[in-house]
Parts: C-alpha cells; sequence; structure tokens
C-alpha cells in the first residue's frame, strides 16, 4: 500500500520551474515562504542563516549575470540564502567575547546546513501553494563577485538562491535514479557497473526537458561522462577563497 | 489573511523528537520517506547524495557514541546522508574519462547542497505522516571516526543523519528568531544590538527543554555569548581534514 498526504504528493510533484507569470507572489504567500524558513531545523539552536529578498534592479540584473540565466531576477521573487555566522558574532562582540569558534570549518558547516535545510522548506511551501520555483546553485558561478555585488558583511556568505513565483509552464518530471542506487542498508556498494544503469538511461533519455521543449535529454551516463565534468578551470572554483575571505572555514 | 495548507501547517509544527517508542516504521513509510528524498532539487541532474541505512547493531552503537546521545541508534530509524561523489566517478571511470572535477570544493559544495536538501524532504515526509525525527549534526563530533565506522569509499562523506520514529515526547514548539532577524530586502543591516534581542530573550526563555523537562532555557544572547562557543579545540574540528582524506574539496 502506497503512503500519500498533501506533503509527500507536493514532494513528489517537485518539478524545477524555470518561466514565471508577471503575477506578483502576494505578500501573505511570501510571508509563509518565510515561515516555513524560520521553522526549520537548526544546529544546537544557533540559527545560523539569514535571507536577503533582491528587489533592487541593478542587484537583480546582476545576479541574473552572474547566474547566466534570464530568468534569475525576471518575473517572481529572488531570495539569496546566506550562511550567517555574522549575527551571532556581533552578539558575542557585544558581550566582549571572542568570536574565533564562529570562524572554524565547524561552525561554517553547521551554518551551511541551517542554510539548505531551509532553503528546501522555503521552495517546498512555495510549491504548497501553487507557485513554483527553482534552487540556483548558478549564483556561486562568480563566487568573489556575488559577494561584492550583494554587499555582504563578514561572517556571511551565500549559498544558494530561490527564484519562486507563478509557473509559466508545467514541465515534465524528471526520472530521477532509482533507490537501489541511492539507499543502502549498513554498506555503500563496491562498484556500479555501467549495464546497472541501462533501464534508467533509456528513461532519461525519453525525458524532454521543457527548457528547450524539442529536444531529448541525453542519457544520465552520457552527461555524467561529457566534458561538463572534465578537469577545467572554471570561476566557481574561487569558491573557497570567496568564503574564507568572508573570515569563514578558517581551522 | 493568513495562508494555510496540510504541508505548511507540518513545516510551522516541526520540533524534533528525541524519544522514540519501540514500534517500528512501516516499510511502506520508510519507502515514502526514500521517495521524498529522492524527487529533491539537485544540482546540475548531478544526484550526488545518497542514504545509508544503519542496521547493524555495532555500527549503531559505534555511531551513538560517536554522537554522544542514547537515542542515536535507539529505537527508530537511523540514516546517514552521504555526500557521493563516487557513484559518479565510477560511471566516469567506466567510461575511460578523469574524475578530477568530482575532487573539485565547488562539486563538493554542489553535492552538500543536494544532500541537505534531501534531508529536509526527507524529516518533512517523516512529520507528514505523524513520525518525528531529528536532524544529527552530532555525527560530525569525530569526522574521521565516522568515516572508518561507516566503511565508506573515497570521494563520499557523511554530511548529516536523521533519527527517525514514533514520537514519545511531545515538547513545546521552540521560538526561532522573528523575521526581523533573518529577512532583509536587499542589504544586509549594519549591527545588531543586544538590545533588540530583549522581547525574543524573553520568549526563549520561557520555553522548557523537553530533553530535560524541569529546564527552563537560557535565553538566547545568553547561550550566543556562553562558552560552548569560546574559542577552543574540538574532534569536530577535524571536519575539513576528514572530507579531503575523502579526496574531496580539493582545490
Amino acid at each position: 500500500m502506497k503512503i500519500t498526504n498533501e506533503t509527500l504528493a507536493t514532494q513528489l510533484n517537485h518539478r524545477s520551474i524555470r518561466a514565471f507569470a508577471k503575477k506578483p507572489i502576494a505578500k501573505e504567500q511570501l510571508t509563509a515562504i518565510y515561515e516555513a524558513a524560520r521553522h526549520t531545523s537548526t544546529s544546537q539552536f544557533l540559527q545560523q542563516f539569514s535571507i536577503l529578498r533582491i528587489t533592487d534592479e541593478a542587484k537583480r540584473k546582476a545576479i541574473s549575470e552572474i547566474a547566466k540565466q534570464d530568468y534569475v531576477g525576471g518575473n517572481g521573487e529572488l531570495l539569496i540564502f546566506l550562511a550567517d555566522l555574522n549575527r551571532n558574532a556581533k552578539i558575542r562582540q557585544h558581550l566582549g567575547q571572542d568570536i574565533a569558534r564562529l570562524q572554524t570549518a565547524d561552525l561554517f558547516f553547521q551554518a551551511v546546513n541551517d542554510t539548505v535545510l531551509a532553503v528546501q522548506n522555503a521552495l517546498l511551501a512555495a510549491e504548497s501553494m501553487g507557485l513554483g520555483g527553482v534552487v540556483l546553485g548558478s549564483i556561486n558561478n562568480e563566487p568573489k563577485k556575488l559577494v561584492t555585488v550583494l554587499e555582504l558583511p563578514q561572517l556571511t556568505y551565500p549559498i544558494l538562491g530561490l527564484q519562486l513565483g507563478h509557473p509559466a509552464q508545467s514541465p515534465q518530471l524528471k526520472p530521477r535514479l532509482p533507490l537501489e542506487f541511492t539507499v543502502f542498508d549498513d554498506k555503500y556498494p563496491a562498484d556500479f557497473s555501467l549495464a546497472e544503469f541501462k533501464d534508467y538511461d533509456k528513461l532519461v533519455h525519453q525525458y524532454y526537458d521543457l527548457r528547450d521543449t524539442d529536444r531529448r535529454v541525453d542519457e544520465f551516463t552520457t552527461q555524467i561522462g561529457s566534458k561538463k565534468l572534465a578537469a577545467h578551470k572554471s570561476s566557481r572554483d574561487e569558491i573557497m577563497a570567496a568564503i574564507q575571505d568572508q573570515g569563514l572555514c578558517l581551522d
């Protein structure tokens, strides 16, 4: 017997939406999205994330250029989720305490976890109200430039963005790896053979990416074997330097 | 007008559950949790996370000792979420391609994001079915030991755990920072004064932590100012070395 309820149905129905109607997100909807993020689990109750809602046209344009995607900063809302150790650092400084612990890799990863958990709750909240959205890893195409554009203080770092709005497309459900490849009891498997992926490859190849409706998508293993994952230099490789420039993840 | 639906209500009702009944999670429920995780957003369609379900008693005990929490590995299910660049590396190797790109910080953070987004969907799926759970950052108390206990191959790294089960406690809702401290339009604020936190501190102080029912919790700013965040060495500081020992986050 397959279990279902509204939440599970919303989760299983997830598609990334990259085209949005001109209609704005209602204030009450935006608040509901923020509240979902606010109630997310947080490591050691440190609450180390913040949200920047980008309304400024120049900033939206700059972020869109970094992300190399027109829909970023277009119709709908653009939210940038920050790992935020600055707020707690400010509190500690006002109390006359040191902040070195907040600059460790340990605390940085705790903040990253807080932030990313909240991103998923925010996206699902939007989807539960009939809105759509897409998680924007593409904001990290130029890490140092992004920090400058956002005018971020030390001890904050942008982890992911969300572009949210009223969907103006309805993509097919993109087939994900079956559980046999991703869930294991007790021990991770020794190897994966290419032959095992045959059926899944077929499924993926049948999927049409509605970013370009006429185009079938490459098989999964073909995508993984492609040159996008071949050794190359990228401005994205600035990420660790950019994080450390923000005074984070130092020890 | 406040918007509500089942998903939002589940999100706003989140409490970490740390005491579970002996009753096992049904197979169908566990599958629903996995399916929610499986349908989560994934960076560049790389699908770089895996789940280890820990059933082995020796491993559960070892993880419980690392986490220093009896409920970890106790009643219910213990899931460890891995950032997994190994699966795609194996595919590339079978196709005769290099794997250096999968060893960059860029790709590692993409995998971390995939993993943590899936953790939140899995937890919420459980909560939507009346189960409870807690995100386990405490598995990272001893990063190198955890990798050994889990017998992990190169290019995998445990990010977070989830302990899930039938709740045997009903904690109060823990008051989170109001949105005025965490959501900003366009620009992050220059400072936070201690005075601003006064009302929130009062709220937090009124909350009882059901891990220790008789005990009121310290004010938020007192917790942040406390010695748990004072400069100190910790086995948790192995985290970056442990990640790099796994062949990840190298450039």
